[in-house]
């Protein structure tokens, strides 16, 4: 899902951001036969994601640098591991590292933020998702990080999915307003979500027959009843407060989906460094 | 520093990422007469960075909307505070408010935590300044949230000032022949500053006289030491090992500069929200 | 769903591709005090729609130029209505002519082609919607034209809807594990779809619990057949063979809905015309 | 004539257009080692064309998709025939299989029209050529479309010929005048066209030495006098009332040129599939 | 013939070549109170050119600057003279000079140059125009400049108007053969020009019925007799050695047209200065 | 420092500038087996620049043509010199033989100049460097050809370097309240210039300790006076009245930095041409 396309204009726009007139300190001591060998590494333990990515940047710059990565995204990578190999001509590998880098760094922590939130669901069913808070221009970079971090994904932006919010109920009088009005005109090929924030209102949108209910902000035991009402006749999509501590118990309530905008929005980059 | 016709843009393609082929719930559900008015909060404390930025995204989506700021980039904002009154088309209301907000929430959070650590130096005269470790293609916002946060700024990218590291020092054989060989080819414009790893290699890089001596992942006593050999003869960098626990005590060695990749990389986001 | 901020873009591109270097005729003929006065009407009857972009190609040249329409898109029109005022400079006047009427008459040409066939579904429930069988970067324009002409709408792209086809199933071995594969790795916010080509399959796939059924070039008995079998427990599409004498009967065959690349890319342009 | 760096790009556009964020089916039931063969073959009967770009959408996605063609564009096809082998990597083979269709499909119909037009003029000399009524950002493609199918073309843009209108006539006060201001401004590169609606206007546009008269909805006695008149003395276009039935009638009449938006604007899309 | 929407394009282009990420001189120093008055002066007498890209430069910047010329395109100023009034916010009236002035005095240089050109050719009828020799993406601004300069200008680029050069006539085989191959698959809307060495290739291209005929470097005999062998039946232009000492000779041999690169690619910039 | 990226972008687009829907005569003459050989030569002496550039042109057209260089982008090459081979498909090779002439013709005309003013300074220490006033959107061509010239590069924009000037210093009150305010906001990475038009002014910035000071149109005997009182401790630059005759004597002054729009502006182009 990261659509080539898009990923190389946007990794030639960041190469363009970054090295601006000329790397005025490169081009100037790195002749055009000096070569160079290095290693990426890692100095946290995480998972990896974006080496697809890191080889664009490269293969962007020059045909001639080698690259050979050792863990593939999603894999789960030490401290002091070596990701990958890379060889080349000295100019471009050094002109490089820093584009290369903020892109592997970036993804590989949404990546481990993700599975953290992951892991700490254990075995219930729920799947920790994304949201539409991501950093402008960037998305598509971010819900790949998700995904390859195990996290499931929700819709990519107001297109391809309705999610009828509380102003839009104010808008239509009601949620069962609002369904059948969204009913009229949406595509057959998109679904309907109602963030609800009380059970009196998941009630509503049940009846309505949408396909997910959002217990937004509620507390666990609001949403173990919601869940029990709904039975499985529509997702449930957990929201609000929702973290590392709090993550078990939302999905210990019965909930398909917990959303939130932590693993993106707030996950530190992985010290993923390069060694030449 | 917020140039506005690179910024204008970047507002446009993401409203455009967010927005794809139409709003298909809000479109549906609001009439071009429905009205709202609002009003931006914050439910955090912290410093205000992106107005012009969340103004930009409105007014790029419809000219009736109209915002009113209490507070300008740079204020300290308190949670509970209005940070300013919206109002305009439900239609236009809602479809911008994510992409308003991410771009607040991310340059609020960053102008936060760059005043945090300048706020942890004290009354010592360095400065926190960023570093290239940015968002591809996002660097513009996040620079000018730094120094709305009260740090001053690094080089731009590769082509305004020469950094000379340990990879530029081994292909040309010495700090010394790095910077004569530099000398010969760069702008009169542009500085020069040498990255150390130790005493010797700061001594040698002052008897260039470049511009900048960068003090890379030394102790608090090499520091000291460095600054006292230096002795305001060049302008003194320290990086490495930076956080909100040693920044004032590198600070406290009297470097000038302190350079930390965190403030951008590593700063969560802001909780501003917009009740409508 | 016209989303101005990509329908802006488009009128600019298509203005330049008809401008080029200039209109070397107006421009030497025109002085720049030369106004005209003028219509557009149409010549045959059929559904109008295009009328904002007709208005953004002529803002695009100039702020004098005025345009008051008599219709809205969705209206039908008449041969020899008058559709629109316009008045304003004659040298924009006569450049921007051909390319505004290019899009309005594509626009209400697909606009008419649909309403014939929604027509000619009379009172059944069915639906006619477009396919992806789109001009070239072209498919905004027509998919808004196709709701317009009351229509519904398919999914906008590949990314956006899953639709099983019978490669698709060829490659995961059935229909049923094709189903689990998606379950696993789709969004819970997008649908998913399978093409089937006979009843066996029609069971497999309604088996699965996906939200649309596809009745690919089936007779309108194995329709009648397969709406039995499904049940309202999917929605059920019928594709194939649509054409202005078969699409009543399949609609009587109690298809949800109906699709049809020949709205779009058979519909002939409707002909309006300006006179000045 | 179909300049590849416009065409390249339009290509990649229409790429982005249909896959968005991605082919979330494809990528998720398609195996990178999946590999498919397949053929293009024809349900009806026409001239193929855009067997190039075919190929280029192809080529966009995946080195590894080879493609042979058995006929080159101009080519008459016939029901059933094969007119391609293709065979690559299941995932691109999929993914890029609607918009290789989309443009091969649209290029050939307007070949396929065109030809019937060239073909019904039979032995006289005159051709069919376009007009400047083509679809919004896609004329590059329609006037190497009327091209293949062996219509000739019309001026590209307003740029590259002038054309004297009746709305030029009244601003100029009358052709003679028209024409002597045009001659005064235009570059000796560019020919001038006239459109008359009478033989009087034919005079007159005779006298001024012009390249070409258009006759503009002239009955066929009006434009057999008209060609006496002129009598080689410029080049004669005949426009308005062109179909099938009628142009043969025109190009009787000793016409040069007969110009038709129908080839284009009016053009069923050719029934090409892929079989894999 | 300055396609605004191209010219707005470019000088976005340019104030973002110029300003980068933001002019840190101006932008620290001026305040938004600052406010400031100038006029727009010639050192040096010339023809003006590119006020209204003048204009747009600063009208990009800002709405609040106010610009008033008291000379238009196309008129003598002296040394001296003022040539235009301008007055606003202080920040972007220094921010965007440079790229006003580096706009106007490149185009004030090619329209004086030109003005050299055709004065000098004094009373006889031939024109000086321009060629294909231009600045790389700068050609329109160009072209423009040698209009207004009072020079004719030549085709646009390759596709407006065919040019058989050497080359062209060795791979047809001959001047005879080259024109009837392109009579076959030309637009009839576009004309013919056939490069001429001797007078016998003048011969045989006239015998064609080409309307351009070019005399590539021959002496001014040579040219004479060209002149009196075409007789008018076609349009002449002379090409080579053509410099402010050769051209009126040159028009006194009776050609239409004498082409010229050194109009644009070896005229100097036009002293036009800022006074604030 | 000639960004590939930037660069290939902007080949791209000239060609679309010049060859637009396609080379009418070429495409119509030459077939695809048509093969050319020809060689690169010049016909006047000066500096090759460009050859990068000239080889991109061509290799953007068509993989298969083949260019060998015999010199070397700063080498002297002399009336006659052959300085590169070419070969290829006829199609391409002449397709692209005025673009890529177009740009090594400019920049090998402005490296010849530059190379004169800096063989004019002789032996003195001084560089000759470019200023802001180039052709838009082609700064990097010209700042790269100025270098390959043998000349320095002043800053690349606004952002890379401060340069105070009059209307800063009115604004600010003083050179001493400019170059305060300036330090505070400046990043420590950029260098502060200041424009002085006396030895007060000159007097007033060297106590500042900024780093350039440059002696804007003064004499060479004022310069010589502010050379002493400087004395090494900024770099010193001259401005104003720099011409061939000029610089000698200004170089000879003492200064370290001879800055001069005419190696740009008013340099002619190389006459290089394509003999096929």
């Amino acid at each position: 899902m990261l659509n080539s396309l898009y990923m190389e204009e946007h990794v030639k726009e960041a190469l363009k951001e970054d090295i601006g007139f000329g790397d005025i300190t490169t081009e100037n001591l790195a002749d055009d036969k000096d070569y160079l060998k290095g290693f990426l590494n890692t100095r946290s333990d995480g998972i990896l994601c974006g080496s697809n990515v890191f080889e664009t940047v490269y293969k962007t710059l020059s045909k001639d640098i080698k690259i050979k990565f050792y863990y593939k995204d999603g894999d789960r990578i030490k401290k002091g591991d070596k990701v990958a190999d890379i060889e080349g001509p000295a100019k471009y590998l050094l002109m490089g590292e820093r584009v290369a880098l903020n892109y592997i760094q970036r993804m590989s922590g949404i990546a481990t933020e993700t599975r953290k939130y992951q892991d700490a669901i254990g075995d219930y069913p729920a799947k920790i998702v994304d949201t539409r808070k991501t950093t402008p221009n960037f998305r598509m970079f971010e819900k790949y990080s998700v995904k390859t971090g195990g996290g499931a994904l929700h819709r990519f932006n107001l297109s391809d999915c309705a999610m009828i919010k509380d102003n839009h109920i104010r808008l239509a009088g009601s949620i069962t307003a609002a369904v059948e009005k969204l009913r009229k005109n949406l595509s057959h090929a998109h679904k309907i979500e109602v963030e609800c924030d009380t059970l009196e209102q998941v009630k509503e949108a049940l009846a309505t027959g949408v396909e997910i209910i959002m217990l937004d902000n509620m507390s666990i035991e609001e949403m173990k009843k919601a869940c029990l009402i709904i039975d499985h006749k529509a997702i449930v999509e957990a929201s609000g407060n929702v973290n590392l501590e709090t993550v078990n118990a939302i999905a210990a309530a019965g909930v398909d989906i917990i959303s939130s905008s932590a693993i993106v929005a707030k996950a530190p980059t992985l010290d993923l460094a390069l060694d030449i």
